[in-house]
This record gives C-alpha cells, structure tokens and sequence, in this order.
C-alpha cells in the first residue's frame, strides 16, 4: 500500500491503493482547500509533489493549473490517486476563521442564570439508628426528592461519600443530577456555546456562574471536503446511512478539537462542563446530530424536526462530562435554522417595537424582518459566494485575501489580510472591489465589465492594461503577478462577477418580499442589521454601491458581530434567554420564496449593479 | 499457552499458563457447581481429567474425593491450574431451576393496563403550503406535542415515512417516544420481567396488551463462580471497579441469554419488547446496576439507593429495544429487597386487613408480617442451606436430588427428583430428611443425632447400620451407596443437622421478633404465606416438625409460589401495580435485627428442634 508522507506537516499515512489524495489528507488531519468536494470544478485543492510521480496533468489539471504549476510538480489532489509513497507538499492554511473569534459577545450585561445549578452539601453519617441509603441521605439533604441519578453518578456514590467524609456537590439540571463530585465544587459550573456554521464552527466556554466567555476558539468545518455547500452535503448524507454517519462523525470531531482547545486555554476540567448550546442552518443541526437530512434537499424542503434537540453529550461523543447536556437551538425551517433563531435571541428583534430587517451573512443568506409587529423570516439562494466559493481566485478571509479595495482618486487602493502577499479575494474584498469598480465606472448597470476594446472611451487609459480578455469573458487585475504571492494576477472576472451578483440578488429580493409581505416601504424601514463576521468586516458603503441593500442612509445600517453566535451564548448564560428561543419557531412567520409567482420578477430587478 | 478442551460439551479455550481451571470453565461459558468462590472447602467443583496430568492431590482433593474418584482422574477444578494442554470432563448438570419455571403467576387475573403505550398514526403528506416538520406532524397528529423522542428514532423518521405511505406507530412511555415502526404494529407490545436470585435468574415474556406470560425461562446466576452467598460477591465486587463490572457482566449476559430464549420460544422481535421490569435482593439489584454495593456488607449495612431505578436497555446491554426502560423495584433495606416487596405486591399483604406473615426463603431469609395495620419487615441471616448450599452433600433442586423424606411405617421412604439415582439432597430433602429424624426418634431436641453405641435402646435395631460415626460427628446414611450415583453413600451429617438448625433458628426468630414488635400471638396469626420455589416444595407439616415455623393448624400454612417473580410480573403488566411498588418502601417499616439486644435469647429459644 503507497506511504504518503506530507510536508511541512510532517503527517505520514498509509493508504490502499488508488485512494484519492484530496481523501488522503483528509484521513491525515490535513485541511487542503477546496469548494467543490473534488469534482475538480473549483481548482483550488492544489498541492505540489515533492518527491514521487503524479502521472499526467487531468483535463481539470490543465484547466486549472499554469503551465509554470504544472512543471513545478503542482497538481489538485482531487484528481489523482495514490499509486505509489509520495511525498506532497500542502500549502499551510493561516486559519480562516480567526477574525471571526474576536466576536464573542452577547452575554456581556447579562445576569448569570444557568441552567445548571450546583449544590454543596455535607451529609450525617449512617447509623444502625439510620440506615436510609446514600442516594435517599442525598436527596434528602438536597431537599429534592424527585431527583433522578445518572448511573454512573450513582454507582461511585458510596465510596465518594465515605473517602470525603460525607461531603460533597451535586450538578442538578431539571430533576436530574448528572454529576456528583467530592468536596465543595460548587463554584466550579462552565458551559460551551457553539455555532455550527457550515464553513467554520466556533465554541465558547462560558463561566456560568458570571455569565463571562472565558475563551474562544475556532475551526473549519470538516465536512467541507464533502462539499462547500449544504446541498452537496445533503446529497453526501442521503447516499446512506455510513456517509451520514461520516459527516456526523467530522463535525462531532471537530467540535472536541475546540472543546479540547478551550479547555487547554483556561485548565477547566471536561467534567465540569455541564451543557453544550448549538446552533446552526438546519442542515448543520440534522448532520450534527445524526438525524436523515435528505427531505432538505428537494422541495417542500421538510425537515426531520423543529423544535430543539436535547441529549446527553455521550450520546454524540463530545467530550464534556459525560452526562452533561447538548441542546441544539430550534429551527424556524428547512432553510431558517437556529443560526438565524440567535439572531432575533441576540439583537432582540422579538422584544423590540421598532421596524427593523436583519441579514445573516454566511455560506447562506438568512433574512428576519420585524414589522407591524410581526416577525417574519425566509432564506435565500445566495449560494457561498460571500465566503469565497465558487469565485475564480476567492478564498476565506485570512492572510494573502483581499479584503479591501476602494476607488480613491481614480486609482485603486488595495488591501491584504495581514498585508501579506495577494493570494485571493475574500466576501469583504469581493464586494469592495465591485463597489470600486461601480465607482470608477468600469461596470455598468447590468454588471458587465467594460471592454476597453469596445468602449476605449469609457476606460481611463491607466486601467487599459488591468482589462484583458480572458477564455470565460473580460477580467479586471485587481493585484499584478509581481505583487502576489504565486507570481500569478489575482483577478475579478466577469463570472466572479456574476456571482455575486446573483448572490447579492437573491439577497436584496428576498428582504423586497419580506417588506411587500408586511406592507412596508424600504423608506420606513429603521435598522439593517448585518449579523455574521461578514457583516462585521464588509463597508456599508460598498453593498449600497453595489445594490446588495435598499438605498438607506448608511447610519441606518448597522454591523452587528456574530448574532448567531452571541444568540448561542446568551441561550446558555440564561434560562430565560433559551426559553425565548424555544419559544422563537411559533412565533416566526416563515416565508418560502421558490415557490412565490413574484419571486422571478422580484429577483430580476433586484439584480442591478450599483444605485 | 496451554489449550482446554471441555467435554462433553466440546468447548475449546485457550487460556494463560496457571489460570485456575474453574475460571477457564468459567470463560469457556461453562457451569461447574460450587458454592465456596474457589476456596476449596465445598468439594462441588469435580470434573475429571481425561486428557493431561492433574498432577498430585491438593490436601482439599484429598479430603473431598475418594481413592476411587483420585485414581479415575477427578479433581477439584478450582484447586488446579492449566500448565499444559488438557481434555476435561464436566458433569452434565440438568438445569436446577427448571422446577421453578413453572411458577410463574401473578397476572391471572389482571386488566391489562402498561406502561408503555404504542400509537398508529396516518400522517398527511407535506407540501409547501404546509411545510411541518416530521416529527412536529407526528407529534400533532398524535395530539402529544410535549413528547419527546429517541434520538436514533428521530434519525429513522424521514425515511421511513415516505417509505411507509406515512403510516407509523410510536411506542411511547411516559413523555418519550422511544421507538418509531413502520405501518401499524400496535397490537406488538412486550415486556419482561425479572427475579434475579442469588441462585437462580428468571425470566417470564408477557404480552403487554392482554397481560398474559407467554414464555418463561431461567438460568443458574453465573455469579455464583465467585460464591454461593450475598457477602461473598458484595466482597468480591469490593475488591475493585473491574470486579464490580465483571459480576455486572456475568448477571446481564444470564439475562441476555434467557431474553434470547423467550424471544426464540415466541417468535416476538426484540425491538417489540420495551419494558423490563426486575426484582431481587438489594445485592442483586447494584450488581445488576453496576452500583458499588460494598457498604452493605459492614454494619451498618447501607445501600447505595432504596428507589426504584430506571435505566435504557443500552446502558446495561440489555438486548431488547435499545431505547426500552428497565425497572428495577425498590428496596426496602439492605437485605430486604425488591424480590420482598414482589411478595407483599402478589400476596396484597398492604392490602388486606388480616393479620399474616409471609416467609421467602431463597438464598437469604425475609419475612414480612402485616399485623394491627403495620407492615413490617426483616430479614434473617438464615444462609444458603435451604438451597442445598453448606450442606456436605446437598445441591440444588435438580435431577436425583434427595427431596422427600418421610418417616412412615417404621420406615423412610425417600424419593429424588425425576426417580434418578441419589446424587445429593435439596432445601425441601433435608427438612424432610431432619423432620423424618424427629419422627423417628434420631435427633434430639438439641438436634443431635443418636449414637447407636452410647444410646442403644434409642435406636431401633436395623437403624443401626445406617447411623455411622465419621470424622465430623454422627451421619445418617439416607440412601445407601448401592442406590446413589456415584457408588457413596448419601448421608446427612451432624454438621448439616447444625447448619439447618441455625438456618431455620433464624428465621423462626425473626418471625418471633416481628410478632413482639406488633405486639402479637404466634396464634392470632391468619396465616403464614411460604413463598419462593422452596415454599412449592417443602412439605407443611416437615417445617412444623423441625420448628421452622410456629405450631399452627397446618391448614393456615399456605404455599404462594413464586411471590417475588408474581410481583415483578404484576408491576411489569400493571401502572397501578407499579405505582404500588414504589410506596412501600414508605410504608414498610424495616427491623434490623442484628443489633437488637433480644435477638440471641430469642435465637436460642428458636434453635429447638422439633416440636
């Protein structure tokens, strides 16, 4: 069987021959790029072999590879097969998703009111006199005698009590103790917030007593190597029940890689983690939890459930105690998940009384609109094109992305994360660098990229160079090969263009159909929230420029942080929070939009670049 | 490493250089009698060496096998260790509990009236306009919407609706669904109930909709490797948490076995059967639950619990529907247990007003006294001799056992079990062959047999011969070698005489302690209920001979079968009956009566043999 050795990794794995190597890195921990869980569309799963023989350049390889990549030895790992060792060099990934870590809020002025409560109790000893059993002695000095016991809890029970001379603590949640442990550990009480997005999952450990995130950590979702988007994911998942169990499987993994993470960061014990609150798109819940998620895909698009899942954390193997609870916040519908429930939890659009639509930014576009009283809700088509997928040169937001460009006296300023060496163009640069092209006059109103050939009249003479004709239409060179980090331009093409402008589209048409269902005018409307690290990152100006919002004064539109994610924690911190929530799918009209007459017109008109 | 090979049940194992012979019988599933934990000092574990060297006699073989039997090749297996490869010879041993099986009441006469209750459902089909979620629709068409649901159901759900039409049953208890089938399976309803023994498993399937036994079977407690009695495997347990898990292991997988046989006799699914509801002495019940029992051993003997304790069929590998609950009964005390409290549940003793005692003798003693509207209870450190346990050459309740003796024209006329020749005596044989003695005017009221050479005008002449001295003391030789098995002689000793007198000693002066306490006469008594198998068996009048129980008209002595098991099986067919179950540990008042200053003048008192 060929060894795969891969570099600067240093991972080693032996695998039967003929097995993908996109597939191989995987089973070695190894995240290699991708979008299009390897049908070799997306060109990005590049890795270079280093010592060994790749074979051939594939018809994707040749389409996606530069001559100068194809005779350095680079490949895409989708497209070959392990025959012999190899020894492969993968680019190392700066994490994408670490600007997202920063927003962790939600729960800053809040009260602490867990759902877990812990006791402390010192018991009588046992005499002849009083023989009551040590469980009936416990209760009894709790006060609680309709607690149940968790068996394991129980089983170490006589011991406990004697080696700690009848002292000891009890984690009570609703009328079970999941936990006892010797002593007075009462002060120690933490939970785990997560939000399952389909790109990345972030957790945070929250001291429950203060009601304070204590750390925070990040991770790509590994489900990504079985598509970039839910649908490829669904159908992954609908092939049978061992595919299911594989994406379950690598999310359940990644989610006790974070946990393990948070828990190194502040030395807390797994088995004083007590309760785990999730959320995320509907399809994330389904494949979180292990349940069938094939009647997504097609419509009415049903889900398995709704309402909010609880188990113990043994049950999915997540490594808190292991007794401890994992709640996976309700969905609203197929499309409208629980992501979207932290939301309305986090920016409170269910308590207040103003008129206020709020946008949730992902890998999909969720929208909520509170008005006249109503709370309506409904999800678009937007596709992934925000996070980077299915554009030429896009990648997620870390180092070498560009992240900003702004036409500034008629010139482009460009920026980098980290202002490293251009690798590729991320959501926020994406839009940015439409908007720059708007402002500069090199798009028109459709979207098309001005030929300079055509219209030598419209293209300032500077810019001339930076459009070329390339094999799928015009391209604009936002970052020249001597400036990037391949040698390669990093360009904007038409399609990329188009991309986002059916993803911008979808959007704006969708929060169009909200508003006509509450009888509203764009005009009247207070707020634009932007939930997601994406809203936090894009400038309002920007969206405006490119129409992806109604044409608001820019103070209207606010910037939110990760709502979903801060909806996640404050449903941990607070009973009353996670009663809302649950509460949150009876109240939220949902709106589904592919079956609306007015949807095709709507979109259509909703498609213009720029005001 | 060395290979045994086990005939005639040709089992082969593999086991390390020097493990003792007993445990590879043990690991290879076989049965070897035995009562002493591999101590030596029973001599029940023969099994002959056919193939191999045994080598020399331990001082333990010599004292409990013949020249004849050394020089065919028996051995006792636990004082022997594999160092070479052997062919071993294990007695075949007709199943001891099967007399038992065929007590297996209780529920005659009952309404059927389960725990569990299973639904069928037709749901309407999904669509756009109506885009509910599965399990919401089948919650709502079930008008139950507080349920929740198993997990692995939940998983199944989609799939089997749009396979099945959307016609589904749900199987629910209490607030949970816990299995979700396809069409309608709602006349499927099962349950079983338990009567774990020291000694002796049992089983009964019962079709939960008719509350009627369907199948019954049992199985020796494999437990017993690691000793006949409570305080052996409560020592045992104590040695560690592998220890603890091991007899754990050993009793499930008994209970496994006998599920499998019901299930096999009746042609009934295992994921049908969702309900087991198990009574037994309070040790029984932590061994099966993994509960550390070691504080029960030591005064003052504490249970880790009293409750009931409900547990998934999963978390004990119980092999009936995964998410099935098992319910253990409460205990009452230490060593008054749930298998006590099935008696009062079969005999209504919390019921009915007149003044009664019920006596179950297994491998421990309970009695329990209804009088002047208390309910009392203790228990009695009777031990094991009633199951032939301690006994030279005693055994369990099967073939060619010794189990009547009667004292009848000058005679005795003994029979054995199944007319097979004489192997050994049974709990009912030796109270028998004892209150036979009486008649006959061979034991004295102190129960010390009469020795022909110091009394002979006491002894009839042709007893003579049958009344020998031994090492130990006097022995009656109650059938002669000629008519036994094995060519010895089957005698009841001296020492069997003793351990019978402090056994049923104590349990007549537990009930004497029962009656001081409510303050009643042995003749106000209404009755005296015998439960347990042992009950069934022993004749009325031996007991009053020997003074196991008080001088009563024998017509208030009545036999109740299996009370224990009657009670497992009522509370497993009834909520009612369950619900019963679960206050008596409150309205039981518990004596303990090994520290109660009147305890040994009344033991004494209560040693008398005879009338």
């Amino acid at each position: 069987m060929p060894k795969i050795v891969f570099i600067p990794q240093n991972k080693e794995i032996t695998v039967e021959s003929g097995t993908n190597l996109l597939k191989a890195a995987d089973q070695a921990g190894l995240y290699v790029e991708g979008d299009c869980a390897g049908k070799g569309t997306c060109g990005k799963c590049k890795v270079k072999i280093v010592k060994g023989d790749g074979g051939n350049p594939t018809k994707a390889e040749q389409k996606h590879l530069s001559e100068k990549e194809l005779s350095e030895g680079w490949i895409l790992s989708c497209q070959k097969k392990a025959k012999e060792d190899l020894t492969i060099e993968v680019p190392v990934q700066k994490a994408a998703y670490l600007r997202k870590t920063t927003l962790a809020g939600g729960v800053e002025d809040m009260e602490a009111d867990p759902m877990v409560e812990k006791i402390a109790v010192k018991l009588s000893r046992p005499a002849v006199k009083d023989q009551t059993a040590d469980l009936e002695r416990l209760l009894q000095q709790l006060e609680r005698e309709d607690l149940s016991v968790e068996l394991r809890e129980l089983s170490k029970l006589p011991g406990m009590l004697r080696d700690n001379n009848y002292s000891v603590t009890a984690a009570i949640i609703g009328k079970r103790i999941i936990s006892i442990e010797p002593g007075d550990t009462s002060d120690q009480l933490y939970g785990i917030a997560f939000d399952i997005g389909t790109t990345t999952i972030m957790g945070s450990l929250l001291d429950l007593q203060k009601a304070e995130v204590i750390a925070v950590a990040a991770a790509t979702n590994p489900q990504n190597i079985y598509g970039a988007d839910v649908i490829s994911r669904i159908n992954y998942a609908s092939e049978g029940e061992d595919e299911l169990k594989m994406l379950q499987k690598k999310v359940i993994e990644a989610a006790n890689e974070i946990i393990s993470d948070l828990l190194k960061q502040t030395k807390v014990a797994k088995d004083r983690v007590y309760e785990i609150v999730a959320v995320g798109n509907t399809t994330m819940s389904h494949l979180f939890m292990g349940v069938d998620p094939t009647y997504l895909a097609p419509a009415p698009f049903i889900p398995a459930y709704s309402r909010a899942l609880e188990v113990e954390a043994s049950e999915l193997n997540l490594t808190i105690n292991p007794a401890g609870r994992v709640i996976f916040l309700p969905n609203i519908a197929g499309y409208v998940g629980s992501d979207t429930l932290g939301v309305i939890l986090a920016t409170e659009m269910d308590q207040n009384s103003s008129d206020c639509a709020a946008i949730d930014i992902g890998t999909n576009g969720e929208l909520v609109l509170a008005a006249n009283g109503r709370l309506m809700a409904c999800s678009t088509a937007a596709g992934p094109a925000f996070e980077g997928a299915q554009i030429k040169q896009g990648m997620r937001a870390s180092a070498g992305a560009v992240e900003a460009v702004q036409y500034i006296d008629n010139d482009f300023k460009i920026s980098t994360i980290d202002d490293a060496p251009a690798r590729g163009i991320c959501g926020s640069g994406l839009i940015d660098a439409a908007a720059a092209l708007v402002d500069a006059g090199l798009i028109n109103a459709t979207g098309k990229l001005i030929n300079p050939e055509e219209n030598p009249d419209q293209v300032p003479e500077k810019f001339k160079t930076r459009l070329k004709q390339a094999e799928g239409g015009m391209e604009f060179i936002l970052v020249s090969g001597g400036d990037s980090e391949s040698g390669e331009d990093i360009v904007l093409s038409q399609s990329d263009l188009r991309e986002l402008q059916l993803a911008k589209g979808a959007i704006y048409a969708g929060l169009k159909i909200l508003l006509k269902e509450a009888e509203l005018k764009e005009n009247d409307l207070d707020k634009i929230l932007l939930a997601g690290a994406f809203g936090n990152y894009v400038r309002k100006e920007s969206a405006l420029t490119i129409g992806l919002l109604p044409q608001l004064s820019p103070e209207k539109i606010v910037a939110v942080g990760n709502a979903a994610g801060d909806g996640s924690r404050m449903a941990l911190a607070s009973k009353k929070v996670r009663e809302r929530a649950f509460g949150l799918p009876e109240i939220v009209e949902h709106l589904e939009l592919s079956t609306r007459q007015d949807f095709q017109e709507i979109f259509v008109d909703a498609l213009k670049f720029g005001q």
